[in-house]
């Protein structure tokens, strides 16, 4: 079962547009180490693989990309041959699932590193501890993130309308 | 489009179990304040409000709860007579897309809790702070919001097979 031409176009650039966010993110989030003040002359350096929920967070968004640049692969083709590669039911299913798994997963991420980053934010401001921009940057790659996420559902959506009606 | 009878039962109780599941984590998480120690003879007590990301557990479970209750009534409804309050693909788009959004809702709600509880017990405990049982009690409210969510996604598995065909 071939979708239309014109959903083939969607599900490609919402696929392109998923990997190019994940990628932003994830540099975003590797490069954000900063040296802060937490006291008169001591400084400490943070990175984002000290906080758990960061590394979530970068968990949630390689695998995210691995599958999004797999998922791109395959959508190239689907756009260029109008046939998938797994054809029939099978393969709707195998993208239904997957894209619904990927789209919770990218959802917790973002949710993991907004909440974490806002409570950590009050408290070392509480104490005057200052990290410059660490927090920005790991805002930056939660919404990053988190527009991917957008893109995963919306993907999500469209492939739940191609699911054949068995119940 | 009336689903079949398994199907009817199927979202009844599920619908039932996402019920249950989050009203237990909503009086879990309300009665999780908790005195605890953070030096020799000083004590702070702590509660959920304190901490952004419970906040927004909170809001997730109740959104959640309200949503379920009502869905809860359409179910029984529709479990009794067979026939859905709105009628036709619109009753089926709307189950559709609420419960779609309901379950990322709780998702990025279970996520943020246990994202901020793991990170915060670990900087406590490091400075040898203790809350008793504070996050044990964050830890159970947020595995019965994932329970909850597991149920909601199932449920938006459920109706995206009955979704008319469209793309």
């Amino acid at each position: 079962m071939a979708s239309p031409a014109a959903s083939r176009v969607a599900i490609f650039i919402l696929r392109v547009l998923t990997f190019i966010l994940l990628l932003i993110s994830l540099i975003v989030l590797t490069t954000s180490a900063t040296t802060g003040e937490v006291g008169i002359d001591q400084t400490i350096r943070i990175h984002f693989n000290d906080i758990n929920a960061y590394r979530y967070m970068l968990a949630a968004i390689v695998i995210g990309f691995a599958y999004s640049l797999l998922q791109l692969a395959f959508s190239t083709c689907h756009l260029i041959s109008g046939n998938r590669l797994i054809s029939g039911d099978g393969g709707i299913l195998v993208d239904f699932y997957s894209e619904k798994v990927i789209s919770y997963l990218l959802a917790t991420g973002a949710a993991a590193g907004f909440g974490v980053t806002k409570d950590m934010k009050d408290y070392f401001e509480a104490n005057n501890w200052f990290f410059g921009t660490f927090y920005e940057k790991v805002y930056a790659s939660a919404s990053m993130l988190f527009l991917a996420f957008v893109c995963s559902a919306v993907l999500s959506v469209l492939y739940s309308y191609q699911l054949p009606k068995k119940v």
